[in-house]
């Protein structure tokens, strides 16, 4: 009998946690999966609570991930897929025995410290047949996919200039401290073993670097970088010129200690024959400017914004969707893959539509070159 | 044992249906209630269909909403609220019946077509002891709730001015259109029978009075109104005059035949010691001022919203949270409300934070006077 | 010899007061008139010392305005026109003893208290063939040139709804003053004799009137109107409903006491095929929205903003050109008229694009009809 | 006697020329210069039909330069300041034939091709104490004032990020462009002898590295730049990483061919207790966030905007000033100055306040930085 819903299982996210309960929800939102398996946490309490809430069965709430591998991949009933919310330090094994099992795995991102590593299970995923999505959440939203059938379309020409940014405030307090102790964020963020070379660059600077080639198709090829970390261990600020493969030039910057900025992620493609704009913080409108044209705004919704955009599109113009949304979208597209493997049919183009282990790869390359530009003086390095 | 979750069913919402479902994501969004009976469709087989996507039980699939109602309260296990979500015309006699026999409601707006029979559901709803929220979803925003709470605190002082506005598009292609046998919502929308005694106004301008109630704490106390109906049986636009109770002036305004509006519901109101402005297409933006300073712009999220809107906030500041999550916190407040009833605890402030069915009363009032108001020339009318 | 310059004298607008600054600025900018003769003040110190800091002849600085008109016309170098900025109550006397010399007069608004004194004006006016100009000062701007050619040319259809305010905050520390003697404007504004029927209706709600007719090409038929004088002699907020002469409906609302607005003119006018949007503090951009297409944004100076908008633009696209810019283009078309009639050329349809004394006539009709609709409870009243 | 009027004389500048005629506007518009001599134009026709249009007497319509400075010197009633508005390279002679000459000068920007000819001109100045305005026109409107004023005053913190672009679409149809003659700057934009070693960075990059200065007080150590020729002679486009004196980072961005952009100049200063934002477009608003706090939006005129920026205030708020009264800010002070030197009165911190000298030589050396660092493939240069 043909199958309509999905088996899933998840990985960090207790209750409480912010990024798994937008997975849950991004799920929930789409209706096509049930949460039925997971180790939620490493405290034992925490992890049996949020099974219990779930209405888990009392064996499928795991102490850790490899019994959680093992045990599933013994039942007839197993998950078809899991979401791994973890820290990013743990990405790499966790992603890495799931895809040798044959799960099909969404990652939240940066997927992994080391380009080798991310080669690695891009290339333990092809092997195994098995899908793979890093929840470059940004991609998701339907105005992005509008955004990038226009590109593809030649509406804005050739692309000659890209100025992108993501800005936060949050870690403004941070500038200065020598004792990290009293830090917010002292537990992981600012080391490196936990979170890898770079914090603001692998934290957002790498949401940008995959919305441009999610919209344009253009890969970075190199950067010169220079990272601020105006005293910390790690990166606060980052101001990045860049280099696409088309031979186009542009600029980058991502920062945590920007005031007057929440989550500002603006993406702006310039182009032969016109320009993009889109910003994160007003997702449902997408401004468009044809040469010697007056700038155009289209919303979500409207009859105007047809393909993807349309067929991703949840409720009416006007009516915001939301970041959960974007997750949502991409949370379709790949239980819609997976939906058709275990029934036997045939993948889509719209199905495919997520961001996925090739995106998590060319993060770990970015994020890499960021960093060993920033340490060479803001030398260029390729990716 | 104390109880975590509810259960809930739903009239009306097959799937397809644009406000069921949003209602069904904004309970699972918060994640303390299951739907496990439902009568989504009068045709069997979309309302089989939707029971089975949701698992619901063979025997809790209703033909109709009166054995629903009988077969519910036979069981142990029996439905703790009902989602209304049909057309207009049914909302009385559906909440009627689940009220007479003990069930809480959340029903759609307007809650039905007569004074009379609003506050004849408001009667029964206090003799049994049963909520009843009406969904009013504009009053579930985070940020809207700040509003409420920055004028109660006395932040713009006496109130002594109001302009709100709800602006649509899509009903456009209407206006002259003779034949309505051609026009896109010939169905039901043009029927007085379904619909009441006005569309427009009945379909948006009452949640402006809503909107500015529950920010300002003032009802209103009479309207002089012109409805527009461009050749059709029912209005497409209103303008509208308002007399607040504290007598405060000010002007309503809505329509579905504004082109480049969607769904542009904007509230400001002025006091004597300053202003606030509210964007539903923005909403996690405030705008706030004080007399002889800056424009102030709060975001929701940020450390500096406090209050119920921070209790009420899901994902951090600048990550959108879009409709369904003002859905959800009608939902969150009223199935709290709930769950302290059937645990037998106190209800708190916060959980009483939905639109109740007084709201659902002065909304029916409000319709009827802009009806009467506009066939008398604009004459004042009384609520 | 053709002329081209002409010679003007100015009443009001001493050294330090804000709108003949303007006035003379504007003039300024033009490049086609030269200051020669005035009565300035009513004090002679300051008016002596006005005349001579623009280095106007002993003799041509006058006592009052009758000394001027009879001097001026008895001289071979007359002044070609007089450009009128005192208080409004001196508006009508000034005016016709200009017109009746066969002096061209420029007078600010409104024009005078009386529609009779208004028609009279009118009368003189075409009798002695004379240009009369009343400075509607935000039919200048070039973006405003553009909304109205756009309606002409049916680019949004026709007319269904009109929504437009005017607000401002430099008032709202008058609500409910008692001692007037204490408030900042108790010398004239609030004194009837000198400000006429109406304060805020007067000074800005009859700009909303004049742009509307300017842009769609539709007087105002009637009104119904609420005044709130808040304890004051006049009235400081109004919400008037109106009535456009095809049979069209809206909204005008206009403001001294909402704070965080400062010069908030806003315009909104919906067609059956599209609407237009503009706003006074963004002059140069015109929102323009045609059914089922993006928002579409102009820019003043950009190639696709074509007409009379091109021809009165004065510095390239993206440089603010301000409210004297528009000022200007009145003086502009004004004085080319002028000097058409000077040289016995003909004027075109540019020249006559400046607000003339019917604008001037169905100022005073509207102001007169908002004040007597409020004093009958908003019934109905035509102008 | 005390002097309150200054003679000023021109070079460049005919009528329909873009940049001379805002000069004459500003001048105008402040009140206290009056044009008295002039060589406008190397085309004897031009030339004479502008001095004749401002009523210039026969003998100081001049046919060139040095005949112009010799003549004027000779005079009783010579001139107190020359504004100088001709092609750039024509400025470096200009200059220091009228600074030798001991009159004071005004000069559009770029002030001239070479660090050593800039700091001559200097030298020049301060040798034969003469002013000298350079003008960098943005630094004349009054919310940049404000910015500046804030910032000294400590209330953003220090300096941590820079982020500034100044975008403009008007050379779009250029990129790739092999053929100039057909292009429609290719009378002296692309040639270098005529406009330097840049067209963008020198026409507008060169803008954001003043007003940042002007605005922060910092001046810019070195650059690491990317210029884009697009296969034309000069650049069309840059993206520059800085770093600023106090070692803080930042990136300027500037391009002609960003479709959409008409004179995008915006300008952001981070700190570490809060940040700036002012955006050229809607220049009578500053955005100021401080940490913790809600956004605030300045505006013009009213009455928490103090210092300075109040002293320079022209019309009320809301009311938009534009460009020329920037510009007529920077004449103001520099004509000021002036005067008190012609009165022998003692120059105040307000009269000071425009671009001198000192930003004209920055400029250079800024230009020549960013050429240079393009060259050596976006490696760091010192100016």
């Amino acid at each position: 009998m043909k199958r309509t819903k999905l088996r899933y299982g998840q990985l960090g996210g207790s209750l409480g946690a912010f990024i798994g309960g937008v997975h849950r929800r991004a799920i929930a939102i789409e209706e096509t999966a049930e949460l039925v398996a997971g180790c939620f946490d490493n405290r034992w309490e925490n992890n049996k609570e949020t099974g219990d809430f779930y209405g888990l069965a009392e064996d499928r709430i795991y102490k850790d991930y490899t019994e959680m591998v093992k045990a599933e991949c013994s039942r007839e009933d197993k998950i078809d897929f899991v979401s791994i919310c973890t820290p990013n330090f743990l990405h790499y094994e966790m992603a890495k025995a799931f895809l040798e099992a044959g799960i099909h795995v969404v990652c939240e991102k940066p997927l992994c410290f080391e380009t080798k590593e991310a080669e690695e299970l891009q290339k333990i995923a092809k092997e195994n047949n098995v899908l793979f999505a890093v929840t470059y959440t940004y991609t998701g939203y339907a105005m992005v996919k509008f955004a990038k059938e226009l590109i593809e379309a030649g509406e804005i020409g050739d692309i000659i200039n890209v100025n992108a940014e993501y800005l936060q405030e949050w870690l403004i307090d941070e500038v200065g401290k020598t004792d990290s102790a009293t830090s917010k964020f002292s537990v992981w963020r600012m080391d490196p073993k936990m979170t890898g070379g770079s914090n603001c660059v692998g934290d957002i600077g790498t949401h940008i670097e995959a919305i441009v080639t999610y919209m344009t198709g253009l890969k970075t090829k190199k950067v010169a970088a220079v990272l601020d970390n105006y005293g910390l261990a790690l990166d606060l600020n980052a101001n990045i010129l860049v280099e696409l493969e088309n031979g186009c030039h542009g600029v980058f910057s991502c920062s945590q200690v920007c005031a007057g900025h929440y989550n500002g992620l603006v993406v702006r493609i310039y182009g032969t024959k016109g320009s993009i704009e889109w910003v994160q913080e007003e997702p449902d409108t997408l401004k468009v400017t044809k040469k010697g044209e007056p700038i155009r705004v289209y919303s979500r919704g409207t009859g105007c914004v047809t393909g993807l955009a349309e067929r991703r599109n949840h409720i009416p113009s006007g009516h915001p969707e939301g970041l959960t949304m974007a997750f949502a979208n991409i949370y379709r597209a790949f239980q819609d893959s997976v939906l058709k493997i275990v029934n036997g049919e045939e993948i889509t183009a719209d199905d495919k539509d997520y961001p996925s282990i090739e995106y998590g790869v060319e993060g770990v390359k970015f994020i890499q070159a960021c960093v060993e530009s920033s340490k060479n003086n803001a030398a260029w390095v390729e990716l």
